[in-house]
């Protein structure tokens, strides 16, 4: 048993959905949340900038005496993971491995598609991941930028002309591929499951990557034993712009109310 | 005569359109642009944070002899540009003051629109630098913070289901209000000036920012008798992120080809 609090960041609330799912997993868990408000988005930043901002958002969680990190940015999980399990200190889960495994699970024809922002595309990681695993899984990845700012502007819902629009384009190749399970690699994605899931059709499963990395983090303590035992977990945020801002959006990725439980940090600091 | 550059900063790219003006208007001058493309979008930040990035833009371009700086970011110029005129050292001109003086002249009906980035309606400027103009002009102003994605993903053709059906709901309350005269309150949007432009009538006068502010600036330098003279002018970008990913999206917004004068900063240095 570890009473010690687990370490959470994305570059926004997107990761917030992850941290959703730790909770409904691991309810007894002090989660530590830092969400890069003043820097997000990563999606389209390149890889040097990415990692800079990364290790400064770890040297911030560090700051806390944790007994893991789990990194709910699937830019920085496909582009930086390495580098920052490497710098030691805490163990450090991402979002593509966990995600990766269960596709290679989960597909039945071996047609495997994954969104995510350009830089997770781009960085070639999650089809790394899958030809480790299963090398004969074909993977169809395909950017989806305009995803981001679209549910940030609360355009999630089914009928909605404009993430419908969106949406169709993005997704046709994979409908022409004929994928059998999709992965939605970032954290902003689940709140489009319902828009994707009705183009997509029933018989594509989609794969939420922040759900998988839960289960995967909750594995990794399991094993150490170092789950938190049978207390109340808690929840802190953290947010390198307005406290404010962050309070007000966050309950719309988290699912439950943050009120008082936010504070700011100057990242640029760490 | 003054054969020093002016500098120019905004968040990213869009304010490579205040530059096509400033060239157009003065060819001979030479031109210092930063963008801060690994913090870009600036337009939904706080002030706090606004004026953190703002004050370290300014650093970088003081790093120049220059004669002037130009700030080409709608939402800094709306939040933070007393604080840099009052940091002293080089003339400032803002987008805000220059573009409420156009509208002041070119509205018959008093009746007067401003778009923006959420960070600049929220500031309330331009409201403020029309009052002192003519007090009994009455403004409407609207935050699009969906504009700036639209068109950095090059969705700012008329006929484009995505932007028209974005910009038709943006600009109903505008219509509604009756305004003739419509403040382009973001560098971005001359790219949208088409789309805006068919929604909104032909008796409706659209106003460039960056165009006022780049001929502001000219007359500035004109009363000093700080020109530049006879020569060919030219243009040095410099960028947070990635120079090669600069180049590349610049010439949509700047209408001619950078390539080889792009230069990475690390601005968090400065």
């Amino acid at each position: 048993m570890n009473p010690r609090p687990i370490g959470v960041f994305d570059s926004g609330m997107g990761g917030l959905t992850a941290v959703r799912q730790l909770r409904r997993l691991m309810p007894s868990e002090h989660i530590i949340y830092f969400g890069d408000t003043a820097r997000v988005p990563y999606g389209n930043r390149s890889r040097e900038t990415l990692l800079q901002y990364a290790r400064q958002d770890m040297r911030f969680l560090r700051s806390f005496d944790l007994k893991a990190v789990l990194v709910a940015c699937g830019t920085v999980s496909a582009n930086c993971l390495e580098d920052l399990q490497a710098d030691g200190g805490v163990p450090v889960t991402g979002v593509v491995e966990p995600a990766a495994a269960r596709a290679a699970e989960t597909t039945r024809t071996g047609r495997v598609g994954l969104i995510a922002t350009r830089a997770s595309v781009a960085s070639g990681a999650y089809e790394r991941a899958m030809s480790r695993i299963a090398p004969e899984l074909k993977v169809t990845a395909l950017a989806c930028p305009l995803f981001v700012p679209l549910v940030e502007e609360g355009r999630c819902q089914p009928g909605d002309v404009v993430i419908e629009t969106v949406a169709r384009e993005y997704l046709a190749p994979l409908k022409e591929a004929g994928v059998d399970t999709l992965i939605l690699g970032c954290t902003h994605y689940p709140l489009l499951q319902d828009v994707i899931g009705g183009i997509m059709g029933p018989g594509v499963q989609l794969i939420d990557v922040g759900g998988e990395a839960a289960a995967a983090c909750r594995n990794l303590l399991a094993e150490q034993d170092a789950l938190a035992g049978q207390g109340t977990g808690s929840i802190c945020c953290y947010t390198s712009d307005r406290a404010a801002n962050f309070a007000r959006l966050a309950s719309l990725f988290l699912g439950e109310d943050l009120a008082g439980r936010v504070e700011h940090v100057d990242i640029a600091q760490y």
